[in-house]
């Protein structure tokens, strides 16, 4: 078993801090409040909890000399990129290093055209690679609604909306350079496109949440820019008859980009948030891309049959850039349009993901239960993946709401998992789901994520508290 | 470190016989001679190494007990498919118990067409499985060349010809179950097309080549059958032209199902073995997946354009299933027609892949490495995949040749990993490419793969001499 992980000393923090400022020079040594408090609060309900010290390496030597300097001492080390991560894996429950890599850590050091891939420091978000790629034909698929690292997106296994075509960070990322918890430097595997060459350690490290070691470069798949490009919105009778429709257009095989669903709650505020003028009512939100707008033409009738046989009104396309961008905007917006729903609410957002055959049960029963406990919970779903979350919109001024959703969140999970799905699609276990990762998956397959954690970090230093309890 | 494992004592060996009776009755369990030798033996050049006993369990339960008795003993495991694999994997370099589930691990168990999904135990073939699905609409896409296991093709994270297109077994595996060192059983992860629940077990399984456990069952993702499919042939003045025609299709993004190069030595093969009647010179074997034969065209026209432009002769394309049939089945008989080129030789297959843009540089000079060093080696390649094969036909009563052979495969080995490519694509490690691992991954990754093995397999037991020298 790793060594019990405990809160560094004030002595231990001193000396440390010397070290890391011979290092890293002053500047890239933080101990302000603010910036501390900043690196121990993400975006949802968990608490604060700060880390000692923040640092901002600039290149992976530097994060190497840092994690050897922690492991000496046996301080946590927590790496932070953005801080938009939902399940509190950037807080520092046991204090410590939070090594921040979205300040100096951003260089993009490679697009190779004609391998469709790309290497950037972690630091580095996906907005800035897709800008970086705009004259290159190619662009970068994966767009959780934040604009993360992609450091972090590496390691909350993140995905989004083109998920359902293009894949997940697992599917995109093609190896990583990782700082061990010993300081040493590895690279994860070569640049093919495959490879049998020993266990998967990328796939190991995309989805670790920096449990394993600190994520400093990634080589990353790009996709061709599609020649054809169109959205649609479409108004359905009910929430059943929406997800039901997109259950189908998977099921028929469509190699459809995108397919996401909104319940009314969640038309209601992107209208509110982004003026889109949509009919307030369950909707998917679609898009196809294709190679000539012919080509498209016959996915989108098909798609558009579909959508009427199931009540499906006022399907809308679009092959014009803006509106698109309209669209996409308004759903990349959905989460913060939600929270404004209240004034003064807090808002936590969860997901979990089902076999798409299961998908309208999961997402139907998970309203019903949103409903009896007089909770606003806007539902939005990649439903193309089997995927959806519940924003819960929480008064501050009533703890109650807060039980009731953590209450309605447990139902969900449960029910997730009786229906053959996970307890998170693309969130993470972080703090927040630790206890449902073993009714998932059961003891013995959650010790054996342990004795690999066990076997890689030892000293039980890099990220404690995280995935597992300690 | 695990424990260094030895050979098992006869005294050990006659009293786990007795046990493993017990366990599976008579009729599972075999001491036979030549039972032991067709289980010590793979395709390739690698010596014979028999296991003591071979055991044909029924049920996971059944892989559970024997595993747990051998587990008290001490006594190596080398789990065993259809013994088709390249690289030693499935001989038993310390004896043991090889564990057959080819036998009576039969049962396709469900087959999902709601979810393009199925549920298999190990033991059965991708033919067997294909054949199955027939009347669903549905198809497995992963093919190597040989009728081997599920479980097998997990384990060396097998792809194919198809692999450009549908992924290989890391891709289409959903989940897996898995009886540990420990006896135990595992599932990996649930049946969602992702989850962010802790660390991808999954993928650290595939690929591991029954080092980490054995893969009892597997739940495979599947692909619809496309409604129109189009195959193509097309004759290149040399190896140059048509492996940069290849290149050139990948980089467009067009998405094609199979692109396969075989040179002129193959081609003779092929001709010879299935009276294919091809221009024996290098050649693009090509495969389009699409909605609709229009739609198909366009893909096609601009495949044809390419090939026109890197000199291509001969573009013969057809949308009759028989033809296609013929096609492929000549490519998949490659291996054998190859071996057949000379009389009472030995057949060793050994791969590579580059990243995409340095596949033609490394193809060529392999070519001139084989003819210099007066070999018949035939290459064959899933090129859109950067993915080669060399089948080099050695002559048993000339040693000198697999002498040069081995200096030609670690000249193309080297010139990979040269190339940030890989020394093996989808054959894996088992005990013919141990050095070179280290020589492509570095000490230092290699070492955490040792150290999960042995967090995982702490007795050393599961398939051991395999990945990593003992």
């Amino acid at each position: 078993m790793a060594s019990k992980i405990a809160r560094p000393t004030a002595n231990t923090l001193n000396k440390l801090h010397s070290r890391l400022v011979g290092i890293l020079g002053e500047s890239k040594v933080s101990t302000a409040r603010a910036v501390l408090e900043q690196h121990g609060k993400d975006l949802t309900y968990h608490p604060v909890m700060a880390p000692d010290i923040v640092c901002f390496p600039g290149t992976t030597d530097e994060v190497s000399k840092v994690v050897k300097a922690c492991a000496e001492d046996r301080v946590p080390i927590v790496p932070f990129g953005a801080g938009t991560s939902l399940e509190g894996h950037i807080t520092a429950p046991f204090g410590g290093v939070s090594l921040d890599l979205s300040r100096n850590m951003t260089q993009i050091k490679n697009v190779r055209v004609e391998d469709l891939d790309c290497t950037v420091q972690a630091g580095v978000t996906r907005n800035q690679l897709n800008a970086h790629l705009k004259d290159t034909g190619l662009f970068f698929s994966v767009d959780p609604g934040a604009d993360a690292t992609l450091g972090g997106m590496v390691s909350t296994r993140a995905s989004g909306t083109t998920a359902v075509r293009y894949g997940t960070m697992r599917d995109v990322t093609v190896n990583l350079e990782v700082v061990l918890p010993s300081g040493e430097v590895i690279q994860t595997t070569k640049r093919s496109r495959k490879t049998s060459a020993g266990y998967n350690l990328t796939s190991l490290m995309v989805g670790a949440e920096g449990t394993l070691g600190v994520v400093t470069e990634a080589t990353l798949r790009l996709q061709g820019v599609p020649a054809a490009v169109c959205a649609a919105s479409c108004a359905f009778p009910n929430l059943e008859s929406a997800v039901m429709c997109s259950q189908l257009i998977i099921q028929a095989g469509i190699p459809i980009a995108r397919c996401e669903f909104l319940d009314e709650e969640c038309v209601k505020a992107v209208n509110k948030d982004s003026h889109l003028g949509q009919r307030e009512v369950p909707t998917l939100f679609l898009e196809f891309h294709g190679a000539s707008e012919s080509a498209l033409k016959e996915q989108v009738d098909m798609v558009q049959q579909m959508a009427l046989d199931f009540g499906g009104e006022e399907f809308h396309m679009t092959f014009a850039p803006e509106d698109r961008t309209r669209l996409w905007k308004a759903r990349h917006h959905a989460w913060h349009a939600c929270t404004a729903l209240k004034p003064d609410a807090l808002a936590w957002s969860s997901d979990v993901c089902v076999p798409i055959s299961k998908l309208a049960e999961c997402v139907s029963e998970t309203k019903k239960d949103i409903e009896n406990a007089k909770l606003l919970a806007p539902i939005v779903g990649h439903v193309g993946d089997g995927n959806f979350h519940c924003f819960f919109i929480i008064s501050k001024n009533d703890p109650s709401e807060l039980d009731r959703a953590k209450i309605v969140n447990e139902r969900m999970v449960r029910r997730a998992i009786s229906l053959d799905g996970t307890i998170t699609g693309e969130h993470g276990i972080g703090i927040g789901k630790q206890k449902y990762l073993i009714e998932e998956l059961g003891p013995v397959a959650v010790d054996v994520m342990r004795a690999v954690k066990n076997a890689i970090d030892p000293l039980g230093i890099m990220n404690p508290g995280k995935i597992f309890s300690t």
